[in-house]
């Protein structure tokens, strides 16, 4: 046998990144036949018609301004002052939660789950989230030893199945003394799923019931890292609702400049404490400042002047407000095309309202996204369908791309019915 | 009682951080009686004579000019391809030891002990380090679960203490299978001490000869920081001593470019794997990329595209070396002239030798600090003595320090003859 050296926890399966590796034939594919050709909708970020990525020119601009020493110096642990308050501006708008707020910044929206994962829930506890979601929750959780559980999102009619969330919680409340709960809205990865008002009102209805039981301690992780993509007028109102709740109840908003600033390689964001009680907020900033230093120290600090510059200059959060509504234009077109295209040609997709990605549901999905390849389309396997990236893929080749998926399913199905008989 | 939420595990002391604290009383008591008055040797970063930030112009001007995308792309897991070669060469340098190496990016070197202590150390493990060490080890170690335990740097005549060493490693690894031993040099904080290259052989004999039980597992965390600023003319020698050691010996190097850079805020660094194994440098990459996507996900990806741009380009490295040599030649003067004027007025200091900080070992370093902030010299306490920043402290303060400092340790031990009376 060979020589092994890591922990017995640190061993996993040793699989390559499929997304990566669906990302590289694509590109490859481009090479070899013209991009106008393929499909790529591998990928989880912004790219122009040309398969570009975008930069926001307001927000690079800005970045090449600041001065060398506020790119060199090491950043408070908990995030620098201003930041803090950028953060807060920038997640919460104009719909700030009353109550203490308490924000520490980590790198991502990645480091903001893994803070709050670690320092709210203990080993062996089981973390709940919908059936639909970001593969690197498990790895997050999986990695401190937790599991995920799943509920269904939605429900026959591909209506917010709220029964089974409840359900979910329920049982999950039964069996521990914390519930934590992830999510993903609005412009949920990968469905495109807004949680609406009234469905956040049953949730937060549920919640305060459980809570009744002083023993036990709601964490609401919420990960907003869409939000500046949701197109609804008041898409932010909701943040509203986290004002004083019972003391057992903490939300934690994961904020992330990756997808609004189009700063993904920054790796610059924050997880945000909003809670009734004030020790519960200092409890929340110590347990995870003593984590920023355990795990990465402190962060990015020409990301965290960035974010500053520009929330503290009306004029220039007004350039990039513009900046950014043409893009969010764009890809609400290229997502209305894809949309209706499905609609018109019947290809079955989950209800999308916002963001990046639209998922279609299937058996066999591995074996569909092979098969799609062959049409010299590329999207993303997901345990229980496909997922496109919007955000990737002109307005042309979202409104062809339907009806290429659809083709594909019929084959594989027909395929299997063949084998059947 | 007030309301809780944290995990129980999550909870640890309300302390500000001290360093900072001092940092920012310096930075007042500059404000108030003028910066000339004030030596502010609590930062741990090169800062010119006149107490700015120093940012090395190569460095900046490179960064400043990488395409907008090269910036906002997320970075691979394990890093950049073109980074992984770079920090090979920027860390080896010609002293590339043989063997199977596998880098992967982390957040500045922190990043990389974080890797290193929670793949390689069980829970409840005791991890070895020297006494006079850099206290963040401890936060990376108990936050899960491991303990830091300490063997004495220097023997009495402030030689490195071998047998100190030898005892405590022999010690773990008859109660453990995992010995992890972190050794931070050269040119180490806070002490300044290079471990020579006769040390480095006792200390690989020794882990060779506990290796021949085939049981044990032996990794060396190197924590290389501050070998940018060793001066001796083959301080990267020793990496040559890496090469072909027992299977079971890991070394992991912990790379940053922080200080070689002037690069703190950036967050970038890397975990080095060294072995002889194969398979134990695959498992290397699987089992740290595991936890870069459970702690972090991706890293900086302008930083990544900054060092290899640097590296690959001769004449750019070439401009980078003067650029730092010449920093380099400005922290050797300082360090000089406080260490000659320690010797000269008969001030106890530990054996420096190369990098950013002095130590002068003392009992009660807390109440000394404070006496010491009364004539405007502020440094750090530590829990053996006191840590004086050469790297942010001009030279002609270097040279007033020490009996400054002398003057201070003096009257604490007078006060405390006569409180004994």
């Amino acid at each position: 046998m060979s020589q092994s050296m890591a922990a017995k926890h640190a061993i996993w399966p040793r699989k390559k990144d499929i997304i990566f590796n669906l990302s590289e034939r694509a590109q490859r594919a481009e090479k070899n036949i013209g991009r106008e050709n393929v499909i790529n909708a591998t990928i989880g970020a912004l790219m122009d018609d040309y398969g570009r990525l975008i930069t926001m020119e307001t927000v690079y601009n800005e970045y090449k301004s600041i001065q060398n020493n506020d790119i060199a110096a090491y950043a408070s642990l908990a995030g620098q002052p201003e930041y803090i308050e950028a953060v807060k501006k920038a997640c919460f708008k104009e719909y700030m939660p009353e109550g203490h707020i308490r924000v520490v910044a980590s790198p991502g929206g990645s480091g903001a789950i893994k803070l709050a994962v670690c320092n709210y829930t203990n080993p062996g506890d089981q973390i709940l989230t919908s059936d639909w979601f970001w593969s690197p929750y498990v790895i997050i959780s999986e990695e401190v030893g937790r599991k995920i559980d799943t509920y269904q999102l939605f429900d026959s009619s591909n209506n917010f199945n709220f029964e089974s969330f409840k359900n979910k919680f329920l049982e999950i409340s039964d069996k521990q003394e914390r519930i934590f709960t992830i999510i993903n809205t609005p412009a949920h990865n990968p469905t495109g799923y807004s949680v609406s008002d009234d469905e956040w009102d049953k949730i937060l209805d549920l919640s305060k019931d459980v809570a009744k039981n002083k023993d036990k301690k709601i964490i609401l992780f919420v990960d907003v890292a869409y939000i500046d993509f949701a197109t609804k007028e008041n898409s932010r109102a909701f943040f509203k609702k986290f004002s004083n709740l019972p003391e057992n109840i903490l939300v934690i908003v994961g904020f992330s400049m990756s997808k609004g600033f189009t700063a993904y390689g920054m790796r610059m964001g924050a997880a945000i404490g909003i809670t009734s009680c004030e020790n519960v907020a200092e409890e929340f900033h110590y347990s995870c400042v003593h984590s920023c230093r355990a795990n990465w120290s402190n962060c990015n600090r020409g990301a965290m002047t960035l974010l500053s510059n520009i929330m503290k200059d009306s004029e220039k959060y007004k350039e990039y407000n513009e900046d950014k509504d043409r893009y969010k234009k764009m890809l609400s077109v290229r997502a209305k095309t894809f949309v209706e295209e499905s609609e018109k040609i019947g290809l079955d997709i989950l209800p999308y309202r916002d963001g990046f990605f639209v998922s279609i549901p299937c058996e066999n999905p591995m074996e569909v996204c092979e098969e799609l390849t062959k049409d010299n389309l590329y999207l993303v396997p997901l345990k229980m369908g496909l997922r496109f990236a919007v955000c990737a893929v002109s307005e042309s080749k979202c409104k062809i791309a339907p009806r290429i998926i659809k083709n594909a399913l019929e084959y594989i199905e027909s395929k299997k019915v063949i084998g059947e008989k």
